[in-house]
C-alpha cells in the first residue's frame, strides 16, 4: 500500500486547479502512478474542468479519516477519479482575478497537507503555486512559500532549494535579491549549509550513498587565482576545504560556464552555485518546461513546479502542466528512495569534468 | 575564385598546430571547403605531424607574393595540401614548454594576417590561441588578442566579443573581470555600444536585414521592477530605450534564466548579456565544443576557437579541433554574407519568448 501525495490548492485564481486536472488526466493510468489527493475546493475543480472542457471525474473524500481509509485503496481511487480531500472556498474564484477572501483558505490547503504529511496520511507533500501578493493582502507574514513551510514544521534553520530535472540537479546558495546584495550575503555559513543539506538530501532522499558535490566560482573563470575577484580564495576555497575535512566530497571552486555541459554533468551528483542566474540558466536552457522545485531540510518530502500562478493566461487552456508532473514524480520517488535514482557515477562511461 | 582565410600560428607550444593539422584532414576534401593558409612555421606544423602520427601534406609558399598566386587556384591547391606561408621559428618549439624568444613570431603572423586581410590577399582572419603570459615577457603591453588586432587596425573604439554557435549567438557586455566589478563597469554607454555593434554585425556579416537583440537584465528576474536591484529600472531599460529611438529591435531587459530554451531563442537573432557567465552558461551547455569567439568593430571578419593553448595537453594528441574548424566555418560564411545565414526568423513554426 502506497499512502498518497498531497497536492495543495495553490491559488485558486492562477493555473492550479487546470494543472492538477492535467496532471490526473496524464497521470492516473499509469501502473505505477504518483497518486495524489487534492486538498480543495471540489467545485472549483468541477468548474475549471468545465470551462476548459475536461472530463475529468472527481471522487470527494469528506474528512481526513475518509483519506485515512481511502489509503488502503488509494491507487485503485485514483485510477478511476481525482481524489479531492473537499474543503469549499469562501468565496467564487474567477481565473485571473485575485481574490483576498480566498487566501485563507490557501493558507489552510497548507497546514492540511502538513499537517497530513507529518501525521502519515499523506508520505509527501506537492504544492500548486500561490500569489505572495494576494496572501500578504491577507495577513501573511512570511517572506514565500517555502518559509511558511519551515514555519510549520517548526524549523530552526533555513531550507534550502534545489531545481532538478532528469539531466542536471542545481543549487543556488543565494536567491531572491540583487547581484550586488548576493555577492554581499555570501558567506562561510551559508554556503557551508547548503552543502550539508544537500548532501544529506542526496544521501537520504535520492540513494546516493558518496554524494559528488560540484561547486561554482562567483567570479569569471572562478576568478582565475583573484586576478578577477578574490572570493573563490578567500571565501569559497577555505569553506570547501573545511567542509572535506568533515567527508563531503567536493569540487571546486570551479568555472560557472564549463560545468554544465553534457560531459561535465556526468561528474556531479549536485551543482550548487553562487547566485541565481548560475543556477537556473543552465536547467532552464536544458529543460525549460520540466523543471522541478525541490525543499531541502524540511522533515519530509516537498516539491512543488519551477513556475507561478501565471494569472494572465489561467483558464484560457494555455497552462502546460509538464512541471506539476515532474514535481509530481519526483515526490514519488522521492519519498520511496529505493525505488528511484540513480546517480551520474553509474553511467559506465563516466567522463572527467576538463 | 574564393580567396584563402589566413589562419595564424598562435602560441607553438600549444594545441595551435596539432588542431590546424586536424582542422586540414577534416575540411580538405570537403567539396566547399573553407580553405584557409597558415601564418608560420612549416617545419613544426611536420614535427607535430610526425609526433602525433599524422599523415598531412604540406605545400609550402615562400612569400605574399606566392601566395597571391595561389589564391588564383587556391581551393585546388587546399584539396591536396595544408598551404603555408612558411615562416621559421626562431627557437625550437616543444609541446607543453612556453619558449619566450618565440614570441616575436607569434606577434608576426598575427601582423601578417591583418596585413594581408586587410590587402585583400586572405578574406578574413581566424586566430589560433595564444599564450599572454608568454607575450607578456617578451614585451607585449595590450591586454589580450582581440585589442591588439583593434590596435593594427587602427580602431578608435572597443571591438565587442560574440560566441556563436549553430543554435545560439550570446555578447557579454561585461566581461574578464570580477562580478563586483562587472557591477560597476555596466554603463549605458558600455551597453550601447555593444547593442549597435552587434545590430550592425549581424546586418552587414550574416544577412539580417532586421537583426532581433535579446537583452537580459543583470539581477535575478530582471530585478523584478524594482524588487532585487535597480540597473534594470535605472540603467538598461532607458538605454534600450535610447536605442529603439534610432531604429534597433531590441527586447528587455528580459530575466536572463528563461531566455535560452529552445522556443525562447527563436524569438531573437542574438542575445546581450550583462555578466561573463549569464553568457558563457548557455552557451557551453549547448555547445561545450563547437562555440566559436567573433571579434565585431573591426574592418575585417576575425574568429578564432574559444578555448585556450591547452599547454597540460599540447602534442598528447588529444586536444579536439572542432572549435577551431567551426571558426573556420563562421569566417568563411561571414566573409561570404549572401552564402550564409538564417535568422530564426525564418523558421516557420517560430514562437515567441514566453
Amino acid at each position: 500500500m502506497r499512502r498518497p501525495l498531497a497536492l495543495t490548492l495553490g491559488d485558486p485564481a492562477g493555473i492550479g486547479p487546470e494543472l492538477t486536472l492535467r496532471a490526473w488526466q496524464a497521470l492516473h493510468d499509469e501502473p505505477q502512478a504518483p497518486a495524489f489527493c487534492f486538498l480543495g475546493d471540489a467545485d472549483l475543480l468541477a468548474e475549471r474542468a468545465a470551462l476548459l472542457g475536461l472530463t475529468v471525474p472527481l471522487r470527494r473524500l469528506a474528512n481526513p479519516a475518509a483519506l485515512d481509509q481511502a489509503s488502503q485503496d488509494f491507487a485503485a481511487i485514483f485510477a478511476q477519479a481525482l481524489p479531492v480531500l473537499h474543503s469549499p472556498l469562501p468565496a467564487p474564484s474567477l481565473p485571473g482575478q485575485l481574490e483576498p477572501a480566498n487566501a485563507p483558505a490557501v493558507l489552510a490547503s497548507i497546514e492540511h497537507a502538513v499537517a497530513l504529511t507529518q501525521a502519515g496520511t499523506c508520505r509527501a507533500l506537492v504544492t500548486n503555486p500561490i500569489n505572495k501578493a494576494a496572501l500578504y493582502a491577507a495577513g501573511f507574514r512570511f517572506p514565500g512559500h517555502t518559509e511558511y513551510l519551515g514555519h510549520l514544521a517548526g524549523l530552526d534553520h533555513p531550507t534550502v532549494m534545489m531545481l532538478a530535472c532528469e539531466a542536471l540537479r542545481v543549487v543556488p546558495v543565494t536567491l531572491h535579491v540583487s547581484l550586488s546584495d548576493a555577492i554581499k550575503q555570501l558567506d562561510a555559513a551559508t554556503l557551508a549549509h547548503a552543502c550539508r543539506t544537500t548532501h544529506a538530501y542526496l544521501r537520504d532522499h535520492m540513494g546516493i550513498a558518496q554524494p559528488r558535490l560540484a561547486v561554482s566560482g562567483l567570479n569569471p573563470h572562478a576568478g582565475e587565482q583573484g586576478a578577477m575577484g578574490r572570493e573563490e580564495l578567500d571565501l569559497i576555497a577555505p569553506t570547501l576545504d573545511a567542509l572535506r575535512a568533515e567527508g563531503l566530497d567536493l569540487r571546486g571552486p570551479l568555472p560557472a560556464d564549463t560545468m554544465f555541459h553534457e560531459r561535465a554533468r556526468q561528474s556531479y551528483d549536485a551543482a550548487l552555485c553562487m547566485t541565481h542566474d548560475q543556477a537556473l540558466i543552465p536547467i532552464k536552457t536544458l529543460a525549460f518546461d520540466e523543471g522541478v522545485n525541490l525543499t531541502m531540510g524540511l522533515p519530509f518530502v516537498r516539491t512543488s513546479p519551477d513556475h507561478g500562478t501565471a494569472l494572465d493566461i489561467a483558464g484560457h487552456g494555455l497552462a502546460r502542466a509538464d512541471s506539476l508532473i515532474s514535481a509530481l514524480r519526483f515526490a514519488d520517488r522521492l519519498a520511496t528512495p529505493t525505488s528511484g535514482y540513480k546517480s551520474p557515477s553509474d553511467h559506465p562511461n563516466q567522463e572527467a569534468m576538463p
